[in-house]
């Protein structure tokens, strides 16, 4: 409850942050600090980067005019602040829960949310739309996009730094440079920047190349210069990623404290009226005036419930190891064994299980920073070397390498192992991080073929066969506690084979990963009513189990069920094979609907979708009585 | 027929060029240029790239081992010396043809081909594979990429250096800085770069901002040295690009010319020796050493058939305008109807046909260069902003910005037109370049709505519609001449609503695109066996016909056709509301099976995979036996 004789409670819009005194904004900043860690500490949420952006927020809405003026967030988990002050105070503690306020911008949330940022690096492509539909309709509003160093790594953004220099846009970003990404040894940027230069290994070549190519007058006078001046530049060349993006026609600021309000409006008041592109370079704590968050950012980036005294993880109620988990340590024995095994992760070491890979295997681990395009492409030049990579990522993110998944891995038909964490339904964060395409995107591509583990164990054979067969393969495996089946010895699971869980008569659902546990279930509930159901542990979405299709057409009813969109998943494949069968059992297919699934608890928006066990079992009889 | 006693005709492999004078490379490169010529002329093909980087290839084949050592294309269509080199001399003839030899490196045809090189900005991640494969296991070979300037304007090459650099791999990328890419007014690096810092934009941004924040003492006397040292530096970024690149810990070398053996065999034994990156960069001229193709580089950038004496195009054996034609000036028509309208293309301002809009509407027409994810990102600012973005792109390189689609675009529910061009079977360019993905790849994606016209009368209606309609909507349209049907007023569709284009009481076949043709050739066919078939055009691949579905599904078959991937496609989208009709008729899916399609002439693929009208009716019929 917050106080209401606060600031924070006093603000019902920005235009209220334009009274305030600097002295106020900064008390109202801690107001917000405590406010989000109050809301946190019971929800969970993106603490650490969202505390380190509140003075930065408060700076640009105390100086602006939004929602006229448009403040694009890049990754919008740093948002907190900027949700509080554009009237969502009363409802701030159903962050992220069903039905409440989502843990990232959403336009359709509020008119202060210029875009429903969740996927890294897509703010300035935006921001940009937004500058050049203001300069065609010669209107003056300003555009503010607010980007962290590491999400300045991707393609995206580099592709629209170029679009923007070129045209000279007249746009603000903000550069929120915290000094670590997500996880630590990104190969991004500004991490290395400084270092890069520094190492023999840069130093050696640039001396190297100069001399031999003076050496002998081989080369012509204008080439030797060419190298000289190259040195004498990158004397200068003290903060090098400003140099990096003043090349590309975007002015650039020196860095200024971004916990320091005076400093930020002041900058502010100067670049918000600048007529082109400028870069705004702002140094900000991630956690900033949270001591626990401060001292571990990473865990804090986004963390469960938290004693907000100590910052303790408050106890969860499984004590079944995470898929995640469980993969990294299938990956470890596997690599083990097969010294060719590389793990590639585009920026996410512990959100994809690979922390006890890396310090094992330092030599074999690549993070490639936020850059899902780099990371599928290397893996197809690496396959090609005679090595065995594995890429590590969401399926929400390997959205942008889909093409890259096509062209460089599937075409050349090379032994590349995707490991698709986050598949399926993915709780709070909301409709930008569902894994719920992948079947579809996968399943379309000639050479490719997927996995759906059922439980813990069956994903440990999955990897070990994924690693065992030739040519691309993936295996998407769901966020959060798997079910506590017991681990044992990884081995080969047949190409495209079934097995059957439970025995039925009547009516037979195919189901996929963990879906097959809602099926067992929902068996219980039919069997209730008489009904004989059996449930099949399909394993292969890809090739599908053509025999097990076959017995199961010739029940009363073949019922279809995956954690992903039905519009070309798995369900419409077994529909296809079905249809190749004469005199087939009526099917019915379950899955996730053609909308867009909001946050929230995974079991809750599960049973949203229809497909926790009751529901199933309700859908089955509905249909069977029709 | 190659002269017997040519140089060429004793290459039997690149290992042949190391014996070889540099007298003798040039001879060489001369009969190489003949040759592409030769062939071209009657086959088509890439040839003012190939044409450009025939000295290139020659130099580095002399100096490097292939196929321990790797060179790794960029877009390989400027590989045809390298084909003429690798054994394939007596097969050249039959390129891009079925059963021929492929207008890009393909791995499967020669193992002298690294990657099967078809979209932009690949190169550099696979070839980083490559190197850190070769660092991990300890040996020598020497990697080498080749890039096109525009090509390093796309994200997945600027992720690609940043790891590269980072990481100090070595190896030796070659730009091939031929100064245009192909489509001229690209908004990509190296074109505007120079320009840029020429502007008064940013030179008085540069100078105002650091006026201003020098100006009464607001900021600390370490800021306004920054701006000092920042106006320092940019007097020395005389080559732009290359400060760049060696801020991100790659060593340039300066321009040499790309047509001159010598200099290049000289830089290049010295960059190849360099246990780090190297950026080596070379000034090529697309079309070298063919006049024509010098005149008209972007003519020859893809052609068809020509005469080699004139380099006029032989005649085409049709008369109706190709879809790309029909849908500019449908567009054109729109736009000067509605001031929101703006085009976005990726580098194919040409390819899409929006050479017409660009010229009456210069400030509404945006050309992204090879910047996929750029163009999806800003039309989701631009539509947000209240404008009427039509994103203009290739099937296959919308495969680049799929995430963008979902997150950026189809999330926020925003009013964004996708024009894809190049849908279906695209020809002679090969698996690269279908576009067979896209149905799939869309029918997953909430809140879009997906055209596919059947003729282009039937695109001008489809566009008309789709900027009338809220939300995302995307046409797709095949490459090529269109049926020659009559163009009328464009007029609004009713929304998943078919039409039947031809009565039959036994079959329906409901078809997309412009398969509707085949599918009433088809009926024709049927008929002499006595068997009367609907021909429904279906208009929409989402949201479907469920009507039209319905009448179908009391016929003795339903067949859907389409040229898409079945896996995914609209055909099992038909099956899935066929499964919620009781004793709906059994169907019958036709479209591309789950394997790469290779290269040749669009009819002779359509009927290999079964899609032409014979083969249809073929299908009908053993299916009706059955």
């Amino acid at each position: 409850m917050t106080d209401p004789h606060s600031i924070l409670s006093s603000i019902n819009s920005p235009a209220d942050l334009h009274v305030l005194t600097e002295e106020e904004l900064g008390i109202l900043s801690q107001e917000i600090r405590s406010q989000i860690i109050d809301t946190t500490s019971k929800t969970g949420g993106h603490v650490a980067s969202s505390l380190g952006a509140v003075e930065i927020i408060l700076a640009v809405h105390s100086l602006i005019d939004s929602p006229r003026d448009k403040i694009v967030f890049d990754v919008g988990h740093q948002s907190y602040a900027h949700k509080l002050v554009t009237g969502r105070l009363s409802r701030f503690d159903s962050l992220r829960q069903l039905g409440g306020i989502s843990g990232f911008p959403r336009p359709n949330e509020s008119e202060y949310d210029a875009h429903p940022s969740g996927h890294a690096s897509d703010s300035l492509s935006v921001a940009s739309g937004f500058a050049k539909a203001k300069q065609m309709s010669g209107t003056d509003e300003k555009i503010v996009a607010l980007i962290g160093d590491a999400a300045l790594a991707g393609g995206m953004a580099f592709e629209a730094l170029n679009y923007i220099g070129s045209q000279q846009l007249p746009m603000v970003i903000i550069l929120n440079d915290n000094e670590m990404s997500i996880s630590k040894n990104v190969g991004a940027l500004m991490k290395h920047l400084g270092n890069i230069r520094a190492t023999h290994s840069y130093r050696d070549t640039r001396e190297f190349v100069q001399e031999r190519l003076e050496s002998g007058g081989r080369m012509s006078n204008a080439i030797a210069e060419f190298g000289k001046r190259m040195k004498d530049s990158t004397k200068h060349m003290f903060i090098p990623h400003a140099m990096l993006y003043e090349q590309l026609g975007i002015v650039c600021t020196a860095p200024i404290d971004g916990q320091n309000i005076h400093e930020l409006r002041e900058t502010l008041k100067v670049v918000l009226d600048m007529d082109a592109p400028v870069m705004m370079h702002v140094v900000t704590k991630k956690g900033a005036g949270y001591e626990p968050a401060e001292r571990e950012p990473e865990r804090f980036h986004g963390v469960g419930p938290y004693d907000p005294a100590t910052g303790k993880a408050r106890p969860k109620g499984t004590c079944a190891p995470s898929y995640t988990e469980v993969f990294g340590s299938a990956l470890v024995e596997e690599a083990k064994a097969n010294p060719d095994i590389v793990a590639i992760t585009a920026a996410m070491e512990g959100g994809t299980g690979l922390k006890e890979f890396r310090r094992l295997f330092p030599d074999r681990f690549i993070d490639v920073g936020i850059a899902e395009e780099q990371a599928v492409g290397m893996a197809s030049g690496l396959a090609a070397a005679g090595k065995k990579p594995v890429v590590a990522l969401y399926s929400t993110f390997l959205q942008r390498a889909i093409d890259q998944t096509v062209v460089d891995v599937s075409l050349p038909n090379l032994d590349v192992v995707f490991a698709i964490d986050r598949a399926g339904i993915v709780g709070d964060d909301g409709p930008t991080h569902h894994g719920v395409f992948d079947i579809a995107y996968l399943r379309m591509i000639p050479n490719m073929r997927v996995l759906a583990p059922s439980d813990e164990a069956e994903l440990v054979h999955a990897l070990h066969t994924a690693l065992d067969l030739s040519g691309p393969v993936a295996i998407r495996y769901p966020r959060g506690a798997a079910c506590g089946a017991k681990i044992e010895p990884a081995r080969m699971l047949e190409q495209g084979r079934s097995r059957v869980v439970r025995s039925g008569d009547d009516v037979s659902i195919l189901a996929f990963g963990r879906m097959v546990q809602n099926a067992l279930h929902a068996a219980d509930v039919l069997a209730e009513k008489g009904i004989s159901t059996e449930v099949v542990d399909m394993r292969w979405i890809k090739p599908l189990d053509v025999d097990a299709i076959a017995r199961a057409a010739e029940r009363k009813l073949v019922v279809t069920l995956e954690e992903g969109s039905v519009a070309g998943g798995a369900g419409e494949g077994v529909l296809a094979e079905l249809a190749r069968i004469d005199d087939a059992a009526p099917a019915l297919v379950l899955g996730i609907p053609d909308r867009f699934i909001m946050q929230g608890n995974t079991d809750l928006l599960l049973a949203e979708v229809g497909l926790d066990a009751q529901d199933i079992a309700t859908s089955i009889l509905k249909h069977l009585a029709s």
